[in-house]
Order: structure tokens, then sequence, then C-alpha cells
């Protein structure tokens, strides 16, 4: 296969590679795809673009401190900044399933920022000249901080961007519990008949999950400010120069317009990746929350004429290969299934998290590939969720009342007034008779019937 | 505290310990009761037992070996049986965290038994003779092969307890799908209104489900039943007579009536607990089958009057505090947390089951408690659901008809006759009218109402 | 076996049922016995302590708000202050397999308080008079508000009985980070031979993820002061004085010391446990923290002879019933497990925690008792690591040392002065050829001994 | 955007709708392509290919039943053998998260399928004439028994190629321990130093683990066999013929080689997915087991100079961007974080599997999903694994040899000869004054030169 592609010779340190002539990268990222030819999961575009930031913000203060060359560090600065804006996602073909420090994925990185500046500056690709991987687009760094560093700009620019997607939903949900405010429903309870409250109520429920939730992300998203950049192997910086680690945060926080600080503690930020674990926490509680939603929706719209019925959700595709004119909750279905996905997602992150050695935990990519992917499905099935579904959600007015009007526990309103044991016999026996409520406090000689009307009046019990 | 009781004074290689005097267990006891203060939880009945066994076969094969003196296995198997009886279960107060190894429980039986054995002999508690903990009732062994292979009698005969009451239960639901046999009812998938089936169908997928749940317990056992005895410090042997660990694993099938063998790798035997991941794995999978029956149950019996109420489940006692006359499917519940414990037990078990190291896992204490725990969950809500909740279930005829009666999903029967598309424009025209099928398909001059019945048999849908 | 006890006649709205007369709890607590007899899990002092204070703080804001008659009201405080007392904790036989709102535990409470008041009144244990379990201790409660509110009571108070013992682990390990700041050693990432640090930054690092940890539980501590009492069955309140909510509050932060405030929204409260789901993310980031560092103190204290050797840890016990003289990293491990089943709690708490249902969520005993039993756990191993571990770690410097001066990952100091690409060259070839890497740079002549000399300074790579 | 694509218009049972004229996808493709926006996840071209042949069978069945008139079959047959084959995964766009039926996914096979037949019949794409997605190539199936079928397919044709990867790993592991039978080694048990076994002992231990994971898939396969085929939308096949499901299960065995049958209950074939629950804790259990074996292998090659040092692992490419000369062993990092995947997705599996509700589990996109995810990963990473890593595997025979010298363990060897007690106190002089066990028990008289040496053989040991 690979005879037919032209080819040009990349050299590292265990010597030379044959390399396709129309790639950027260089001989360590072909060693990678050679030796991890593992499933399909590639580096997310995120974290690609915070590399490409990791690697500008680097050349710039390189140049600020004097360690790069004044003719080097601009073409470093355009080559990463093209990397940063998305124009070379595919140079970078390398599986989540390398060397668990992302050092390949770093390298792919420098390679393809230093084969673009060589071409820039009019060179020949795989050179090294004028622009070296290591000794200039590396510099200062090494993967052990870059790559962190990286996992930290791309799960805090995405948290981002999901914050108004769930901002988005909870709005959409917040305006339906209001146009539901006077619509008195039974409660449920255990999945049994409960008493009253309304509509917009058990909407109000949902909206308060959102408002918790949207604190959480706001919340974690400072931990993910701290960034492992200047730390270089090992957490002591060396071959960094002293100024580098406070300089460079600044500068991705200059370039992503996010409070990012270098971190104060460089051996955690490179042997641990507990801020990761805990927004990956956030992420699974925020997917627990809208699972809960989800599957109230559903069911509530049930039926249409066997199930509960409360609610109309929005007719968008047919439901059934083989039963025509069935309707189904899909949009409820996506979102469930992307709440398991995140769960499971968790699962990974916390246990990759917990394995650590030393100086480095090498589950880097793994880890940063669940959140990333947790990130996106949350922030789109959200919006989908949002547009398709919360926005049309109907009452079906008629099926709550006639639920209303002949349930049973509106008999708590009575215990002030008769006792819960006494209550208890009249909700018993209406349900064994079939019988209203009323009518049974009358049988039992309990209340008359102005008295239980005057007791039972479940627009006031809400 | 201690000051007040009573103590007499153990040993060990650390030097002595006062110890109290009512106590059997030793030095190495008392020094963990001190090291592991932590939390509740301590070795199950089963394992206790099991340790017993493992105790009582070794010393009968040291003797027909001649590596233990005539005079001394005796006493040794007399106070390991009563060990293995559960006679002695307040002698072992030590938790799960402790070593990983579950040596100082492994110590704690040899202790026990070696300071009963003294006393039956009439010596000195605590003076190792005529019965040294380690020398004779340790021989042959190690913490290391002693404790995994007590692992596996424990899991063994816990998993044998098990299958009973799975298919007690199993039984209880095939009754029920029997007597429900005749009930056509409406189907719900996506919980949207589907074509019809029976009440009897719908249980006999429960009957299924546990059917092969059976099986796959059946088919785990056996992956228990190889033992690590005989393979000592790290799988080699080393100080255990060559015989020993064959016919060690036929003594304790004979104790047991399990079919044990001994292990034919001891170095994966105590490196790894892959046998007690896969149990696990297999629980797991009984417990998501619960899970999804125990919801089922709660869902169809949901109301009495504002739910599906297809289902009357037994009322076993008062529902709520405050609503007087409700009743909760209360069994389904608890059999729904514990499938949840389950499902977080097996979390903790394949996580503790991937960190061996080298020639020992030492996450064995923590695997047994949450595999027993799991076992112990299953079998004693399996009993409690079939009593107090599945032999009780009575079908709510009227409901089930009324449902059937105003279905759309049996325009499913008409495709064949008039076409997908024909038909789902009946079930959307009659949906938005509030129409029945057979009128919407005389408007629409598509069958006759004759033609209609002939099509639509709920009763041969099914 | 109740033959033999002497039982009383207690009643519900099942009917009559027989209780032993020692026992102050009724009918609702004795028919969960029967009907949940399912393992052995029971409710923990924390919740039982909880529960009291519920009753306790309900009593009073009824009493003040004349809803609880002037006789009554203090039997029922000084009863269920011995309750929160822990006087009555074996009075709580339940198990968490019961109905999955609490309403036994809760119910099981209501009584054992009605019949200590009773008692304390001079009245007729299960008479109900002058204090019926529904009617006065239930008063302006559902087990639906009462329950959760009581489970963010004993979670808040454990997760702060947890910030200490955290606390002290991470002063005792900055202890001995500052006593080990000046000792130079190998750093190793992926396991292999690193550039240097000192020990006191490694353990620097552990300092630095405990300090994250511990604002990471401050943060979530006050997701758990919104209380749901108030709310009632369904989040409403009805039968509720309006001004109980915000009332009963107060009088519970008052009761704690803890700055509970009423829920801003009860629906949310009753049908939803995310803060308790949040909570428990966080206990799993602490969890996979404590890993990485008892995983990491474990093996660098690994030999004596043939590991990693750099740390002597304390020994507290024989470490094998085999290899005399063994002794083992048994703190590391209790403490692994211990994080091991926290992740395993974790795994049960979010998928309780997603399985809410319209106005209730149904798992709440099967959560707390998780979130708790991982709070104790994490509380009693961070203790017990401090003391028998961390505060007597010791350095091996000898060892360290020897480490330091084979390594050839100093040679990363070169590669400012020769560029990556030679230095790569010279580690390559010192390794092949077991040369050190000065010898390997003079004889591929790239420096002299004395250039070599004062690049390569293990003491100022730090 | 689209509006620059040429289109055509589509309808199904909601309307018409626009679809690029390039793609044979029909109207229900493109509303799911616009409702569920989500995330990248696509369905893998197993299941494509599953879908195929699940479409293929059903045509040849329902051609030999007399169902499909013979001039449309052939069409159906020949298009369907196309998707298949992989000729069209081009055409199946849609997400994972979609309808938890995986109905768009099922709708999309058919209209692929029916426009790809139009096509070859040479009539108009989109008119479905003469071939009907739903009259013809869905006749006698729902999405709800032709999805599940497709999935237990793919599961099956992907675990049947897992099999000889993990085959290939185990037989290159069994020729290292072959191979290193004779390097008579120290053990370690707690990371301790402990008694001797040989390397190859030491890799056998991970041949059994993997034979035994062979077994577990073997036996896991068969779960995959019974199909839900036939009982079309609730499992009582409906619509079609009675002879359907036996015949297309026969036919797809035909297809695929493998040894399909009717699943001999179609209710719980739909509603659940325990089979594929099981399967998923089967690959978790192999993942626990590949997780130690990556793990060991690293530790044991940990070093050059400051590790374990006892292997030496192939050196496949520069292991960091900062030091030069270091290698590190990247393919023990990329199986470990696979085998993490792998835990993590057996967690969204059985969460997914839990929650079927009725007649449908509506998870099934989500558990396929990650299933055949894991199958992937698993299988491309032993080959890489096996590749990359073991075939290269050498012994550092020096260092093992040197750590056997100097362990202290072998005095394990004297327990038969001076007791515990006495050789624990050797070890622990050994240990504390630096000396060599020999010349410790001269110094306490309790051995002669020669019988220690006599006693004392690492080489008698293992």
């Amino acid at each position: 296969m690979t005879a037919q592609v032209e080819t040009r010779l990349e050299t590292d340190s265990m010597g030379t590679i044959a390399v396709p002539c129309d790639c950027y990268w260089g001989a360590q990222t072909q060693r990678s795809l050679q030796h991890f030819d593992i499933g399909f999961d590639r580096l997310s575009s995120s974290m690609i673009r915070a590399l490409g930031i990791t690697k500008q913000a680097s050349a710039i203060v390189n140049q600020s401190l004097g360690k790069l060359p004044p003719e080097i560090a601009p073409l470093i600065i355009a080559a990463a900044a093209e990397v940063a804006q998305g124009q070379h996602d595919q140079q970078f073909p390398l599986r989540i399933w390398q060397t668990g420090s992302g050092t390949q994925s770093n390298m792919n990185a420098n390679e393809v920022i230093a084969n673009r500046a060589i071409e820039m500056a009019g060179g020949v690709l795989g050179s090294k000249t004028p622009v070296h991987p290591n000794d200039h687009v590396n510099l200062s760094q090494s993967s052990n901080d870059a790559f962190p560093t990286a996992m930290h700009i791309a799960a805090a620019e995405d948290l981002r961007h999901l914050i108004p997607k769930v901002t988005q939903l909870r709005d959409a949900l917040s305006e339906r519990s209001a146009a539901f405010q006077d619509i008195v429903k039974i409660g449920r309870t255990h999945l049994m008949d409960a008493v009253p409250l309304t509509l917009g109520q058990e909407f109000s429920g949902y909206v308060a999950q959102l408002d918790q939730n949207l604190n959480r992300l706001q919340t974690v998203l400072p931990e993910l400010y701290p960034l492992a950049l200047g730390g270089t192997a090992v957490g002591t910086g060396l071959n960094a120069h002293p100024e580098f680690a406070v300089q460079v945060a600044t500068q991705i926080a200059d370039l992503t317009g996010l409070l990012f600080v270098t971190a104060p503690n460089k051996f955690a930020a490179l042997a641990a990746h507990d801020a990761l674990v805990m927004a990956s926490g956030t992420l699974k509680t925020l997917a627990c929350s809208l699972m809960k939603i989800a599957n109230d929706l559903r069911w509530l719209a049930s039926g249409p004429r066997c199930g509960l019925g409360e609610l109309n959700l929005p007719a968008n595709e047919p439901g059934s290969s083989i039963m025509p004119g069935k309707v189904n909750p899909t949009q409820c279905e996506a979102m469930t299934m992307v709440c398991v996905q995140v769960i499971g997602n968790d699962a990974a992150i916390g246990l990759a998290g917990s394995q650590g050695n030393l100086e480095l935990n090498v589950f880097k990519p793994v880890i940063i590939h669940n959140l990333l992917h947790s990130v996106r499905l949350l922030a789109d099935a959200c919006g989908a969720f949002t547009q398709y579904l919360v926005v049309g959600i109907k009452a079906n007015q008629g099926q709550i009342q006639a639920y209303l009007d002949r349930s049973l526990m509106l008999v708590t309103a009575l215990t002030p007034h008769i006792g819960y044991d006494k209550a208890a016999e009249v909700a018993k026996k209406a349900h064994a008779e079939g019988k209203t409520l009323q009518e049974t406090c009358i049988a039992l000689d309990l209340l008359t019937a102005e008295e239980f009307n005057r007791y039972v009046r479940p627009e006031e019990m809400i």
C-alpha cells in the first residue's frame, strides 16, 4: 500500500522512517501509526486546538524570554496558530491508545508545527531546519507538562461551551414550567397515586436540578485553570526558564479568554489528574439529573391511549418500521443513552485517574478522550432535547383532570380532620369498593358531603 | 477500657501483646484490631466457615502425609471443624480493611484454632504448646494460598445457595405466566402503545431471563472449583509436600460436597482473581435482569387509579406515613436497591481484580467481601420478592381490557392488507380525531366494518 | 422462636401484630422486619441520630407554631433527643433493603419516639396515647421529606468529621515533605528513570493533591445544607404549616451547628439526590488521590533488597504466615482497598441517583448507606494511615543516592548544550555499554569531563 | 449549505423531505440526521454488515415462504449483500444517539437497500417502486427484532475475531515462559521480597490467565447465537410467517458460518440484552487480566538503572520529548488504557442493560456501540502488544541473579528446620545489620554454614 504513496524520509533518535510526502508529521508520528494501530479513536479537535495553543503560547514566551531566536519564533507562532484554528486537524492521525503520557501526540504537534514552519520559511520538510520539533517547538516543555496543559485547555474550553447548552435547556423547561403553572395534577410517589401538585411545580423541579448543575459546572471550571506547563519532565521545571511557567499561563489565558494560571504544584499536576476526575464527577451528576428528567417526560407522555398520557411530545419522525402511526419519545431515548455513556465514561476516568505512579500518570489520553466525549455528548444532546422536544411539550389537560378526579390520595387532606388511621380506612374502603372518597366518608359517617368538599380541594393542596 | 478486661500475653515475631482472656485469638489478631480500626465490615460467616474448612482439610492431609504428629492433628481437626460449623464466629473480629492478602484473618483462624486445640489438650492459651498457630495449624500453607482457597470455598458455597432462590423466583413467575396465559393485553414499546400480547407472554420473558441467568450461575460455578492451596507463598508450593495440593483439594471437596480441585496454575491463583471477577459479572447480569423485572412489575401495578394499573400487588404494609391508605411496591424497591448495590459491588470487584502485582493480588478481602455481599443480597431479595410479591400478583382484567379496546396500534394488523403508509394514515387520523380505528377506516373508504373486524383480532395477534 | 419472647400487640392501618415487649418499635417496624429479611446492612448510627434530630426539630417547631399540644411536644422532644444522642440505636433493626423512600425507617423512628414518649408519660406502650407516631411524631412531615432531610444531616455531619482526618493526613505528609526537602532523588516517569527531584518535592505533590481534595470537600458540603423538610409528600408542603419549612431548617441548624437551610425547590429535593451524587463524586476523587499516594508509598518502599527500597515504612505486624521476618505495606493495602470500595460505592450511588421517577426517588436508603459507608471508611483509613504509616516513614538515603549516581537521565541537562539528538545518542550508548554518561560524552568527543561536571548537577536540576 | 447539494424528495409517513441526490438513504434517515446531530459516534461497520445480513436473510426466507414476489426478492438480496460486504458503509451516517430501538438505523438499512434495489431495477430513487423499504425490505420484521438480531450477529462475528488475537498473545507469552523456564528469580508479594520462582513460572501465570479467558470467550459466544428475528414488534411475531423465525436464523447461520438459532423466547430477546451484558462482563474479566499482565511487565522492566530492571522490553520509539534516550513501556500503557476503557464501557453496558421497560429495551445502540468498541480495542491491543512487545521481551539475567543473591526471604526454607519464630529472628537481624542470612544463622548459633547451604537452595525452592 504505502509503496504507492510518495514518501520522504524523516528521522528521530531511533533512525529514519518513510513518511507520506503530503503530510507535515514526522518520524515519531509515523512510528506511532505503525505501533498503535488500535481502534479508531483519535484526539478530538478540541485537543488538537489545545496543543496548538500550548505551542503558540510557549513560542511567544520563549521568544520574549530570549530562548528562541527572533527569526524562528514567528514561524512557530504562525504555524501553531494554524493548528489552533483547526486548519491541520487531518495531520493528527494518532490513536488515543498510544503512550500514556500523550508523548506521541505532543510530538505529532511538534512535528506538524515544525514542518509547517519550515515550509513557511521555504525549507525542506523533514530537514528540521530552520525549525526543530524538539529543540524549538517543544522548547521549555516536556510531553509530561505540555499534554496535561492541553488537556486542561481543551476541557475548560469545551465545558465553557456546555454551560450555555444546559442553560438553554434549563430556560426551556422553565418556560414550560411557567406555562403549566395552573394545571393541577395528581402527584405520584413510588409510581403510585399521591397528593396533587401543579404540572408547573413538577417542571420546576427539573429547573431546580439544572440550576444546581449549572452551579456545579461553574464551580468545577476553575479546577481546570491551573496548568502544568513549566513543570517539564517531572515537575521541577528543568530546562525551562524560571519565568516560563507563570508567563506561559498568562499567555494561554490571553489566547483563550479563560482564567488559566500556573499550577501551584507541578508534581501533582503531572502525576495526578484529580481535577479531571472531579470534572467528570460533575458531568456524571448532570447525567443523573438528565436521566431523571428524560425518564419522567417519556413516562408522562406514555400512551397515547394506554399510558399515563399527561403530556404530548412533538412527533419528529415515524416511530416504528412495523407499527404505522407510532410516535416515540426518541429525544428522551437519545438523551438517556447519552447519560449512560457519560456514566460509563466517568467509570473509565475515575479508574484511570487512580492509576498514577510516582512522577507521572500515564493514562492521560484515555482520561481526556472520555471527558471530552462526555462534554460533547451532553452539549449536543441538551441542544437537540431542547429544540426538538422541550419547547414543543404540550399538556394533555383532559387526561390530567380525569386522573385528578378519580385519585384516592386526596384523602390526605382529611388527616388533620379525622386522623391518619380513619383516613386510611376511607381510602382502603373506597379502593376496594370502587367508590369515591366522598361517598365513602359519608357511608362511614365520618363527614358530611359539605365538610368533605370544604376539606378536599386539590387546587388548595398544591 | 482494656485495662478492666482481664488479659493474657500473646507473642509473635514482633513481641508480646495483651489479649483479652476470654478470646482464643492471639497476638497478630490483636495487633490488627489496633492498626486497622476502620469501619465495621467484618469477614462474613461464610468466609470464617471456609477458613475453618481450609484448616481442617489441611490438618487431615498433613497428618496423612506424615507432616503433622498424630497427637496434634486430631486437635486441630476438631478445633477447625468447630470454626467451620460457626461455633466461633465471634472470635473473628477483624475488619475487611486489613492487609490485602488476608494474612491477618488467616492468622486469626490459625490463632483461634491453635488456642482452642490447646484448650482441648488442657494446655495454656497463648503458650503455642502443644499446638503452634504457624508451625502446625498453618502447616503447608501460606496466607497467600489459604486465603484465596477460602475465598473460592465461600463463594462456591454461597453461590450454591443462591441458585435455589433464583429458581424459586423463576418458578413463581412461571406459575403466574401460566395463570395469565389467556389474558390478552396491549404491548408497550418505547413506553408507547404497541401491538398486543398476553400477560402470560409478558411474564414468560421474565422466566426466560431467569432461566438464562440460572444457566450462567451454573456455568460460572466451576470457575470457583480450582483451589490455590498447595501454592504456598508465591505459587511454587515451597514447604508443602508435593502431594499436598491435590489431596487437600480432594479433602475440601469431601467436606463441602462441591467439586473442588487443585488449581492447574498456582501462580495465577495467587496473583489474580479473574474467576471472582467473572462470577461478579454473572451476578451483575442477574441484577440487570432483576432490575428490569422489578421495574416492569411496579410500573404495571402503578396507580391504582392514575397509573397503568394492570396488576395488583400484595399490600404488605402501610405505604406512607402521611398519605393514608397508600400501598407501595416496596418489594420492587428493595429488589432494585439490591440490584444497584450488586452493580456497585461489581465495579469494586473489577477494579480490585485488575490491581494484582507480580506474585500477589493484595485486594483479596475487598473482593470476597463484595462478592459475598452481592450473593447474599440477591439470594435474600429473591426470597422476599417471591414470597411477598410474585406469588400474590393478580391481574386487573378490567383495566387490561379497557386499554386493549382503545389502543390504536391494532392498526398494525392492517399492514398486510392496506400497506404501511395507509395504515399509518389511519392511526394518525384516529388519534387526532379521538376516533376508533374502525370508524376511521370506514371514513377513509379503506375497509368495510366487516373487513376490519376480520383483520383486527387482538386474540389472534399474540 | 418468637413464641418464647414476650410480646405485646401493636397496630397500624393493616391491623395488629405482635412485637417483643422490650422494644419501643411498633407495627410497621415489625412488619418490615418480616418482609425485608435481606442481608445484614442496617441504618448507620449517623442516620439514626439524624432521624432523631429531624423529629426533635419538627416537634419544637410544631409546638411553637401551635400545631402540637404543649403537654405532648416536650415528651417527643425529649424522646427524640435520646434517639439523636444514640441511646436507642438498638431499636433500629431495619435493613437498608426496604421501601425505597425509607418510610419504614422513618416509621421506626416515629414508633420508637412515640413509645418512649408514652413511657415517659406513664402510658401503655403500643396504645398511641398520649403520643401517636403519625399524628404527633410525624406531624407536618412525610417520609418523603423527613428521610431525605435526615440523609443530608447525616451526610453533612459525617463529612464534617472526615475533613479533619484528611487534614491530619495532609499535615503528616507535609511534615515528611519538609523533612525530606534536601534529599535529591531520581524521578521516575512511565516507571522509567527520569530527571531528578527531591523526595520532599515528591511528597509535596501528595500534599497538593490533598489540599485540593480538602477544598473539594469544603465546596461540596454546602450542597448538603438545603433540607427537604416542609415539602411533605410530594413537595407542595401539604398538611405542613407555611412557616414550618424555614423554621425547622433553622432549628436543625441550631441543633447541629451546621448551616442548614430549607431547600429552595422541594420537588427536586424529594425526587432527586443530585447533591449526594455530587458528594460521592467528591469522595471518589479523594479515593483516586489516596490510591495514587498509597501505591507510590508502597512501591517506593518495595524491597527491602529487591525493590525500589527508597523508603522504609513502619513494621507494625508480621507480614507473612509462612515467610519469617517479612514486613508488608499493610496500611497501603487497607487504604487502597478502601479506595476501591469508595469507587464501587460511587457507582452504586450514581446509578441510584439517576433512577428517580416523577415525585420521588425511591433509592434513598441505598444512596445514603453507600455514601456514609464511603465517608466512614475514608475517615478511618486516613486516621490509621497517618498514625501507623505516614508519621513513621523514613528515607533510605543510601539507596536513593545510589540510584541517583547511576541514572542515565541526567543527560537531559545536556540538551541545552548539545541538543536533543546528540544527548539521546549519549544515553543510548552509555546504556548499551554499561558506561557512565561522563565517560560516554568524552568518548564521543562531545564534552570534556569538566564541562560535563559543570552541566550535570543533580542538585541544581530540581 | 444543503442548498448547494442537489437533492431529491423522499417521503415517509411524516411527509416529504429533501435528501442529497447521491445518497441511497431516504426520508427517515434524513430526519434522524437533523434531529440527532449529537457527537460523532456512528454505527460500526460490523453493525452495518450485520444489518445487511439480516435483510439479506429475511428476503431469502420471505421469498421461499412466498411472501415476497420473485421479481423483488433477488433485488433486495443483491442490494443487502452489497451492504453486508461493506460496499455502502458511507451510506450509514446516523449517530448512536438516536432512538433507543435502533429504528432509525434499521430504516437507514431499509432505505439504502430499497433504493439500491430500485437502482438495480432501473427505477427512480425515492419512488419506493418496485421496492418499498417497509413493505418489502423490512417485511416480516420490526426494528425491535431486526436491530437486536444485527447486534447479536455483529457481536458474535467480532468476538470470533477477538479469540485468535488473544490466542496469539497467549502463545507468545507461553513461548517466553518456556524460554525463561530455567531463570530462577526472587518472587515478590505485597511488592516485597518473597521466596523464589522461575521467570518462566511467572509468565506461566499470565498464560493460565489467558487460557481461562479464552475459555470464557468460548463459553459466552453461544449466548449470542439466539436471534430475536421473528418476534417482530413485541415478541409475538405478528405479521411474520410462523416458519419465518426458525428459517431466517438458519439462513443467517449459513451466511455467517456461526451457529445462530432462533431465540426460544422472543419477549426477553426484545426487552432485555442480558447476553450482551454477560458478554461485556467476560470482556471486562479479560481486561482485568490484561491490566495485571501489562502492569507486571512494565514494573519488571522498570529502570533501566533505578527500577526492578529484570526485563528488557523492545525500544520501539523515542520515549520522551525532553529526556533524550528514554524508552518507555508504551505498549503496556496503550494496553492498560484500553483495559480502562473496556471497564468503563462495561459500566455503561450494565446500566443500559438494566433499563428495559415492558416490551422493549431502548438502549440498544449504546449497548452494541460499547460492546463492539471493547471487542475492537481488545483485539487490536492484543495484536500490537504481542507483535511490538511480548515477542521481544528479554530477561536481564544479571540483575535477576543479583536480586536473588541478596534476598532475605530465602529464610523461608529454614522454617521446617528451625521453626517460624527463629527464622523470623534471623531475617530481621540480617536486615537490621545488613548481613547475609548465612552469616546471621552462624552468628546466632542456629546452623552451621554447611547446614545452611544444604537447606537454602533457591533452585530447589521453585
